[in-house]
């Protein structure tokens, strides 16, 4: 005799394991797409802030971060607020296989911003934002959406609408989060010395190295499986004394990923083919991205060609968008990361209705609105506060001269290629001796 | 009352998605394999190329792809070919997950032939026969071999022979059809300027990041696990009412595969440390990878000391192979992907008879033969024509000044490193400030 | 009627074949960890090392090294040696999968000694003590701690104390012998020239690429993963006709390692940020590793804040241990693996009774005691008579003009970077025409 609840219990947990693994490995797919981004000197700051995202990020969110995110839904979920049963995770270790799942999410938000504001914050102020992105500004919108509260369909919006939210996998939740935080973080801070001239004409500052961006980009998309497909985290159920598998729902999450990929780098290629006269290598990776972005909430609810539609989508806006923001907003969004992970993602959370298996439901594209409006508001509200806080206390951005010697050297001490670096992508020719650029013994 | 059905369906997905995940994984080790052994004028096209194998690759395997290959298997297995049933699985969700199976593999066969074309095909002839590919040229032999066609049991050759063409895992469907397009396709695009002086000797031209490379190898040897082991994507079976798992299958493949990259990595060593004097780190990692690919076939049919012998001569030929390609046949294969992929898959697969589990048989040994030169055929035929035709229409090649400049400038508008790519490799200087060289704002 | 062996025995396998592919990955996190940290002329060779070592690794454990492990488990353990059955594995398919997930644990402790002889050991050298390693010294202490022998609740210890060493997942058994090999290996082989000066000042000889180092911290994390969670193999357990999962042992496991690593990261970087005035990149990368380290063998028996408390000490002591390693014994260990492996590994498996689940047990610390003091003399005694036999035969040290020129000209015959490396650390210009630097044409 087999215990059903047992037996799925076993295999969803491999499964959930494995995706949470893989979802953590876009860590260093962020590290080396932003660290292939900047510029030599920056590298190791660049580095440095992905390695406490995660460091710092996991104890902040179990400590407190979870908890939070059951709190936000609970106050807005009709009822049901709870403070033990918020925070009942941390004595509980059953559930800390699921916490891990969670929390593999919010730390992708929290390295998405690094990217943006890169070259010139300083590294005490981007650490107080990324504290509060995990501990508040992620969690409040993790229970607004997935917790049962405000957008939910058991929630206010579900209340009033017959319907709730639908970000299946984060594109909104997590992803234009992180692609709008970062966006308000680099126009709080400002562009980059000589990102713009005189007469605030742009002027490009190509990162160090495409192919760790190359690199990055495959590692990201690595992961972005187990985080899209991963997110049908029960494989197998156990209902009515059964054993229920739904292979539809599995393929269509799988492919619609795949195609939502592989439109979306070839969008941008030929976008920028047209527009450029040469397919751009950069922006095809970050197409490529911006098509997992755009179908990440869409996978499990879309056609096939919904989610090649909105891959083509995601890729061809992609360079546009990046173009709007440097050039008409003037804000120097190092990785672009507002194209790639913000308004892709808003993009194709918004259109999931048009392309609907289910066919299209004008109250749903209401539900999508309200939803991608609520984060919005809450994502740039927070996040201009907490940057805020940050600027009247340890100060938002290095000095001139720092920035023009690189943060490695001012913030850490060294640069990460002591024996190739030694002039600065200003032009200014500065020697780095070997031996003057202790990393490890004092 | 548990469903077996139902039961293996849920483990056998969970096992086929994970391995699919992991061959996916093996895209950026081909990019970072092939990124390192080209100059750094041509990394970004090279990366570029990749970028567009996978995401062109996708959307043709997916509208186009996979149907061939259900044609080509029922045009050759007497009276199966159905034109609907071949492409049934674009309108059924349950079929997607083995799709993305499929597809992993086909990208697989199709980032193979950048390696051997770097540096001085054009950007555009290179996309054209990619989507060949990926359409045609691979699905062709996929059907004919996995598809219930030509080489399989149940077609002409099992009609035959008795028996079918073993290629477990893809040593020839995947690798060597990759590897032997890759020699066609340097051959036919003639060799790098500077390559051969002007009496006919080779001079070498050293990839641009060692490090890259062997970054490259170890991706593709843990993708390969998936690679091999997921073959066996059977892992429990619903047969006659009862569960069946069979963990010898299981460890001979998992241990076939490690012996088989262990061996080839050792006896590349061994031969370079012979024929050169000093063990060559570039040809060990092209050994251990040829020692994988000559596995590939063979994992569940072979000895445990099967595994063993096919590493090392997979090894053993690779430095050898390379070697008359490059100074007798005069082609400039860039990353040596014939001896790694071509002749080592065709090698290992042809002898799995004489090291068989199940005892030699020269009935099987004619199969492999039968098999392999099929296959060979049809590639070389093939590639010739669709490189025949790009030459006809965009051309094949990049002119003189092209290849001097590099072709990132050239195709792409910038170059991977510009802080650290100021004279190319020619020994020309060719400054390159920062401010005239855009990756992105236009 | 579902036979709840084969399905467990299913699902099990998949899980083991997955972590075991993780663990396999964390080969290249070793390799490029390594290649980081030293200068771009000794780069070629540590990734020789890397690729010899898993390459060379797998054949011997196979041929030699699990039997000499059943040796060593059943000659410490009263009445169980047998000859046959120690190597059995080597002709039963059916424990295959357990070899690779064994073999995957030994070649992670061969792997960390190169990173701390880096730069100046004899490639030969190298390898025959990566041979013993591989045959003897692991499989010894793999034997006495985990097959039933010396060490076990089985065996002589649980005999005598009534509790067996706890090690779950070899932060003593892999890492410790790894870092203490390393030690020992780097104070015989000597320090590089430059690293101390003419009173015995240190001088930091910095590494050619933090990116590098920090992708392989990041990979290592991810492949943690398998060797921790994963090393709870058995995910559905089939007992008393009744199918088990312990969703809390995966729980703990999986949040422990993660509290351990994050914790490890924040607390090299305060404590950097303290003793240096500026939070180091490098240390918080070897923080995180040393809180992985010190969690490694404690993961399933210590609570949450056990977890975070050793994860908190690893870090701190990481970069005062590298620093009295360095400063006071003058021994010159490259990559700090001391430091990150072996107290690290020590502290955490000590500490084990103090944050215990299940209580403080004094009988505990005595095991735990006995069995790091056990595992700490081998290493150093085996350590040190194979590196006496490599230096009486084959010389333990390459010339002084060899250290000078770099490793990678002199082993190897070529440079990793020949477009950028052309001037050693030394300040020595030494320009490399490309044509001079042949990586495989001969």
């Amino acid at each position: 005799m087999v215990d059903l609840g047992t037996l799925a219990s076993g295999v969803n947990t491999i499964w959930i394991l494995t995706v949470s693994f893989l979802i953590f490995f876009m860590q260093p797919g962020f590290a080396m797409l932003e660290a292939g981004q900047v510029r030599a000197k920056n590298v190791a700051n660049v580095l440095m802030k992905n390695l406490m995202d995660w460091g710092m990020g996991v104890l902040v969110y179990f400590l407190v971060g979870l908890g939070i995110a059951g709190l936000a839904g609970g106050l807005t979920s009709p009822g049901s607020y709870d403070l033990a049963s918020a925070f009942s995770y941390i004595g509980d270790p059953t559930q800390w296989v699921d916490w891990l799942f969670s929390a593999v999410f919010a730390m992708t938000a929290a390295t998405i911003v690094s990217g943006a504001v890169a070259e010139r914050i300083k590294f005490k102020a981007y650490v107080i934002y990324s504290i509060a992105l995990t501990a508040i500004i992620y969690p409040v919108i993790q229970g607004f959406a997935w917790g049962g509260g405000l957008l939910s369909a058991d929630g206010f919006l579900g209340m009033a609408l017959g319907v709730g939210y639908q970000d299946f996998a984060g594109a909104t939740v997590v992803h234009m989060l992180g692609g709008l935080a970062g966006l308000v973080g680099a126009w709080m801070v400002g562009p980059r010395r000589g990102r713009f001239d005189g007469t605030g004409t742009s002027r490009p500052i190509p990162g160090h190295s495409l192919t760790f961006t190359v690199l990055g980009t495959f590692i990201l998309a690595f992961g972005w499986y187990g985080f899209n497909v991963g997110t049908q985290a029960t494989v197998l159920a156990a209902e009515n004394g059964q054993l229920a598998f739904n292979a539809a729902v599995l393929g269509r999450v799988a492919l619609n990923t795949t195609l939502g990929m592989g439109a979306g780098a070839v969008a941008a290629a030929l976008t920028t083919a047209y527009t450029k006269g040469k397919p751009d290598p950069l922006f095809t990776a970050n197409g490529l991205l911006a098509g997992l972005v755009a179908v990440t909430g869409a996978v499990p609810h879309v056609t096939w060609y919904g989610g090649l539609v909105l891959g083509i989508l995601a890729g061809i806006q992609t360079p546009l968008v990046y173009h709007f923001v440097v050039n008409r907003l003037k804000i120097d969004d190092v990785c672009g990361v507002f194209a790639v992970h913000g308004s892709a993602g808003a993009l194709g959370t918004w259109l999931i209705p048009v392309f609907a298996v289910s066919g299209f439901s004008a109250m749903q594209l209401v539900a999508q609105t309200v939803g991608i409006v609520t984060i919005a508001v809450w994502t740039v509200v927070s996040t201009w506060i907490v940057f805020t806080l940050a600027d009247v206390t340890v100060g938002l951005r290095v000095d001139r001269e720092a920035e023009s010697t690189g943060l490695d050297r001012i913030e850490h001490g060294y640069t990460a290629y002591p024996e190739f670096v030694d002039r600065s992508s200003d032009g200014q020719s500065s020697p780095e001796p070997a031996g003057d650029n202790p990393p490890a013994d004092d």
